[in-house]
């Protein structure tokens, strides 16, 4: 296995415990017997627990931050589509890391200082970008006046509840979940 | 203070350190200490932490139960109305109950069975409730053809995510987020 391969896997064993134990009650002992290695390959990788939360933080916010980015400079989206992207990417990570988004809703308290402080940073840049397209959209005609900062928060709530319900492998894939919610914040669920 | 008052406010306190501390390492001692009465007292009220948490799990989901069906009953409200009053019920226990309501959300896992069962029957019943009434606005012509699952899920993700971000006092109330989420659902952002 890759290096970058073992610290991926050693992330979500460590989320995974840390989602069922509580992140206090689970030692580097515990993380390092589920993965199978020995404690101090463990530290190799990770020279504190503390380090690897602040790392399943920083890639949850570092890979939709960087694929909101990659389809913004692709330069043809619309609003409706960069914000539908947004909430794919959001529930995609259910399929890909569902232990760390799950740390990265629940968790966030338990980082310490500054990491903290830097991660509400690029939290905020996300939610600025959102912020942004809802913006966009409404200067460009494609959404009636809104109030941005609630529909921030419909669009996100939406979107990050899914880490309650949304289990990968069931009947609906993210981008289907993400393309249903579209539809009805969209277009209304009422009759026309 | 009366008795249900005392218990009222042990919960918030205790909900509070839970929320803060976690809730495997939150003592009665500690909880004692914080609301300022001696052990015994604590005692004499929730023999046991567990009992704490599950009153709290219970509080959460008979209020929101028993406001809906209050609603319900009255028997004129139309099924938007309905589902409006369900996300103002959610989004007011921030303003009532803010630290049970985190607790609610985030440490289900906790309860220990079988009383863990017991309330995912009675937030079953809730979704149940939500479920109607989206299903009885599609027949009656107030909503279009829709998928109620995601439907359910939306409504639940704009209203509960509401824990991780809205503060009481502030410049919205509970009732006023949810009438702006309501109508964002129901008419939709999208320019006419």
């Amino acid at each position: 296995m890759s290096g970058d391969a073992r610290r991926a896997q050693i992330r979500e064993v460590a989320a995974d415990l840390f989602d069922r134990s509580g992140y206090r009650d689970t030692s580097m002992d515990r993380i390092a017997e589920e993965v199978g290695i020995k404690k101090a390959s463990l530290y190799y990788y990770f020279p504190s627990k503390d380090r690897l939360l602040i790392e399943m933080h920083d890639e949850m916010i570092e890979l939709i931050i960087a694929s909101h980015e990659a389809r913004m400079n692709a330069g043809t989206a619309t609003a409706s589509e960069l914000l539908r992207g947004m909430m794919t990417d959001i529930i995609s990570l259910q399929e890909t890391h569902p232990g760390s988004l799950r740390v990265f809703f629940e968790h966030f308290k338990e980082i310490p200082e500054p990491e903290r402080a830097r991660v509400m940073e690029r939290r905020a840049v996300y939610e600025g970008y959102l912020r942004e397209q809802l913006q966009r959209g409404m200067d460009g005609g494609e959404f009636k006046p809104l109030d941005i900062r609630f529909a921030t928060f419909a669009i996100l709530g939406m979107a990050n509840w899914s880490y309650q319900w949304f289990r990968p492998g069931g009947t609906a894939t993210a981008e289907q979940v993400a393309a249903a919610f579209w539809s009805m914040l969209s277009e209304g669920i009422a009759a026309t």
